[in-house]
C-alpha cells in the first residue's frame, strides 16, 4: 500500500555524476520524515536532494516534498536510478526490511532509525552491509538526540563496554515522572502523553516495555556484539503502577523508572522494566522525556544523555547520518554477532503488598526469608500496604515467595472462584 | 633537551609499504605516553607500531618502547622517515607546536591530547591542517574518557549548539567534593590529591582555574568557532574557598563545583571558576574526579559524563584517535575560527561574608541594594558569617558592592597599615 513518488528526474547516470549533490530516497513521510524533508529543503550549506520518497498515500499533499513528482507504485521502482543513500523512517519490518537489504545489496548507504528492524534483523542486515562494504547507520535508534552509536562504532578501545543501564523510552519516563510530581496513577499522564504526541494512538510498545527492550536489543547487538531475540528479554510494562507504589519507592529513597540493563562480564544478563532507582543513581534524575544511556567499562562509568525522541530531534540526526554515511571509509565491515540466550540477573527487589488484611511486617519478613528472601529495609504503612527493598535474589524466587505471601494473605474463594485479598508487585532495583 | 629515539629501521619507503602497519611517532613518553605506548605493544589486533619516541632523558629504561632503540637527538630526525601518524603527548607549547605544525605541512595526521597548545595555537593548528587538509585530531583535550568531540565535528546539525557549560578539571572537583564531604578546608584534600597523582607538585594550572580556561577555549574553537585567548576568559580559582563557604553553600540549597560557562547565543561570554551549582542541577552531581560537558542547542539539552583524566583513559582516548585519524574522510576543512573578545555574563552570585563585627542582615541588605545588588535569599549565621544568593548582575556591580560592605564594615587602621576585619567573597551561580 506504499507508493514511490519520485520528485527528481536526473539526467546524468550515477556514476558520472558532475555536481556533488546527494541523492536521498526516503521511505516514509510520517512525522519524522516530514521534519527530515523540512530539513534536506531548508537547509543551505548540503547539497542534498530527496529524489524519491515512499509514502502510504501518493495523493496526499506534502508541502516539503519538492511539488513536481512522478508517482510511481512499487518499492523497486527506487531502485531505477539508484538513489546516493536510503533513509529509512517506515517504522516496522515490512517493507523496511526487503528495501534495505535490497539497497544495501547494491551498495547503497542505508541510513535509519527503525529500532524494530534493527531488533528483529540486525544480525541480517549487518551481515548485508558487511558483504557489500556498505556503511548502515542507525544513530537515531537509540537516544536519538544524542550521537553516540557511531562514534563507539569507530572507537574499538572507548567501546570495551561490559555492562550499562539506562532509560531509552521517553514516553514512560515521562508518564513516570508526571506521575511521580502529580502524586497520581499512570491514567492520566498517559492521556497527557498521548494528547501532547508523546505516546502514540496505541501505546502498548512504550507501556509495555517493548520499545525499551528493542533499544536494548540494538545496543547489545552494537556494544556486546551479541545477537538476541527481544521477546527473550525480561520485558515488563509499567501499567500495573499505582500511586502509592511510587510513594513507597520515594520512602524508601528511591524513584520508579523504565530501566534498560545489561551486563556481559560473564553470561549476559539483562532486563527491561520499571526499576526502583535510589536517589543518588546518576538515572534517578532523567525525567520527563528525557533518556540516558550508562555504558561501564574497567576505564569508568560513562553517561550520554538529553533527548530520546521528537520528530525534529530525530530528523537531524538522521541527516547527519546521512551526511556521515557520505564519508564513511570503506571497507565497512561489522564484528559478527553471536548468537546469545540472555540470562535474568539476580537483583535486589523492591517490593509492595495491597491487601485488606496483611500480616504484619515481621510476619511477612519472616515468610519471606522461608523463601530465601530477604529484606534490607521495610516500609510499612499500616495492616493494608507494605513495601520492601530485598537483598539480591533471582525473579523465580522473588516470585515464589510473593505468591506464598498472597496465598497466606488469605486468598478467599467465593462462588468457586478464588479472590486474592492480596496483591504483591515487585520491581527491580538497581545499586548506584 | 629532548632525544628522538627511533625505534625501528624500516627498509620499505613510507610511500610503497606492503603491510598495512600503521607507524607512529610518539612525543613525551610520560605517564599517559608510557600508558599508550604499552596498549600499542599490548593490542593484538591492531596493526600499530611506534616507530619514534620523542623523550627528555633518552638514557632512562623505557620498558614500553620497543628495547632496539637508535637514538637521534634532534625534533626534525622524527621526519628522516615520516611516520603515518604523530602523537603529540609533551603537553606545553614548545616543541610541541613546531612539531605539529611540521608534520601537518607534511600531510602527516596528528593526534594530541594537548589543551595548552590548543588554546593557545588552535586556530593555526587548525588552519595548517586544513591547508593540507590533514586530519587533527582532539579528543583527549577535554573530558578524556569521553568521546565526543570528533563526533559532532562530523555532524554538523548535532554541533548547532549555543551555550554549554561543565566540569572540566578533575583535579579541582575531586578537592571541592572531598572538602565537601569531609567538612573541611581545601588544603588536605589538595594534599591527597598531589599524593594520589591526580594534582602536579605544582597545582596552579588545575587549581586556579587556568587548565578548565583552557579546555573552554578549546570547546569554543570547535562549538563556536571562536578563537579566542585563554587570558581573556574571567578565570578565578579555588584556593579562596573556606569550609564556611562550602557550609553555606549548602545551606543555600546548592554546592561548589569547578565551573566552565559560555553563551555564545549573542555575544560570547564565558567563565571558568568556582560557582554555585543547585542541587537539582546536572553538574551538582558530578564528583570525584568525574567530568561532564552540557551541550544546549534549540533541539535540546545533551549530557557527556564520565572520567576526565588519568593515563590509561587518555591513552586509550588518544589510541582511538590514531584509529579514526587513519580513516578521517579527506579533504579534512576546519571551520576558520572568528576572533572573538568574551564578555562577562550577567549571572547571580553566591556572596559569603566573614567578620568580626558584620552589620546586620537586614542593614547588609539594604547597602548592597545602593549598590544595585538585591538578594534572592539568605543564610545568616550569627554576627561573624553572612551569606546570600542574588539576583542577576555583573561582576563590576557585584565586586563594587562588596568593597563597599567591606569598607562599612570597617577596616581598622593599625599602625598606619589598613586591617580589613571582614572579608567578602563572591562566587557566580548557575541556573537550574
Amino acid at each position: 500500500m506504499t507508493s514511490v513518488v519520485a520528485l527528481d528526474t536526473r539526467s546524468a547516470p550515477s556514476t558520472s555524476r558532475a555536481s556533488a549533490t546527494i541523492h536521498i530516497a526516503l521511505l516514509g513521510c510520517g512525522n519524522v520524515g516530514s521534519a527530515f524533508a523540512a530539513l534536506v529543503r531548508d537547509g543551505s550549506q548540503n547539497p542534498l536532494r530527496i529524489t524519491h520518497a515512499l509514502v502510504r498515500d501518493c495523493l496526499r499533499p506534502r508541502p516539503t516534498l519538492h511539488p513536481a513528482a512522478e508517482r510511481v507504485v512499487t518499492g523497486a521502482a527506487l531502485f531505477t536510478t539508484p538513489p546516493d543513500v536510503l533513509v529509512e523512517l517506515l517504522g516496522g519490518i515490512e517493507p523496511a526490511r526487503t528495501l534495505v537489504l535490497e539497497a544495501l545489496h547494491r551498495g547503497i548507504p542505508v541510513v535509519t532509525a527503525n529500532k524494530s528492524l534493527l531488533a528483529a534483523h540486525g544480525a541480517e542486515l549487518r551481515a548485508a552491509a558487511t558483504r557489500s562494504s556498505t556503511p548502515l547507520l542507525y544513530e537515531a535508534a537509540v537516544v536519538a538526540g544524542v550521537p553516540f552509536l557511531s562514534t563507539f562504532a569507530r572507537r574499538p578501545h572507548a567501546a570495551e563496554v561490559t555492562s550499562l543501564a539506562g532509560i531509552a523510552n521517553g514516553t514512560s519516563n515521562y508518564i513516570l515522572t508526571r506521575a511521580r510530581d502529580a502524586r497520581c496513577g499512570i491514567d492520566k499522564p498517559l492521556a497527557d502523553a498521548q494528547r501532547l504526541g508523546y505516546a502514540e494512538p496505541d501505546p502498548s510498545s512504550d507501556i509495555d516495555g517493548i520499545d525499551a527492550a528493542q533499544k536494548l536489543v540494538v545496543l547489545l547487538q552494537h556494544f556486546a556484539h551479541a545477537n538476541i531475540r527481544t521477546d527473550a528479554v525480561e520485558t515488563t510494562g509499567i501499567r500495573a503502577i499505582d500511586c502509592a507504589d511510587i510513594d513507597h519507592a520515594a520512602e524508601l529513597g528511591g524513584t520508579l523508572k523504565p530501566v534498560i540493563f545489561a551486563d556481559w562480564t560473564g553470561n549476559l544478563q539483562a532486563f527491561s522494566g520499571p526499576a526502583f532507582v535510589p536517589l543518588r543513581h546518576q538515572l534517578a534524575t532523567v525525567d520527563g522525556a528525557e533518556n540516558a544511556i550508562i555504558l561501564n567499562g574497567r576505564r569508568g562509568r560513562l553517561v550520554f544523555r538529553g533527548p530520546g525522541a521528537g520528530p525534529e530531534v530525530t530528523a537531524a540526526t538522521v541527516l547527519d547520518d546521512v551526511l556521515e554515511a557520505m564519508t564513511t571509509p570503506r571497507p565497512v565491515a561489522f564484528p559478527r554477532l553471536e548468537r546469545v540466550e540472555p540470562t535474568t540477573p539476580e537483583t535486589g527487589w523492591f517490593v509492595t503488598l495491597a491487601g485488606s488484611r496483611l500480616p504484619g511486617g515481621a510476619d511477612i519478613a519472616d515468610l519471606l526469608s522461608s523463601y530465601g528472601i530477604y529484606l534490607q529495609r521495610t516500609s510499612a504503612s499500616g495492616r493494608e500496604r507494605f513495601a520492601a527493598m530485598t537483598w539480591p535474589a533471582s525473579r523465580a524466587r522473588v516470585e515464589t515467595a510473593l505468591r506464598a505471601i498472597e496465598a497466606a494473605a488469605g486468598a478467599t474463594v467465593q462462588h468457586g472462584a478464588a479472590r486474592h485479598s492480596c496483591v504483591a508487585k515487585h520491581f527491580r532495583a538497581l545499586e548506584v
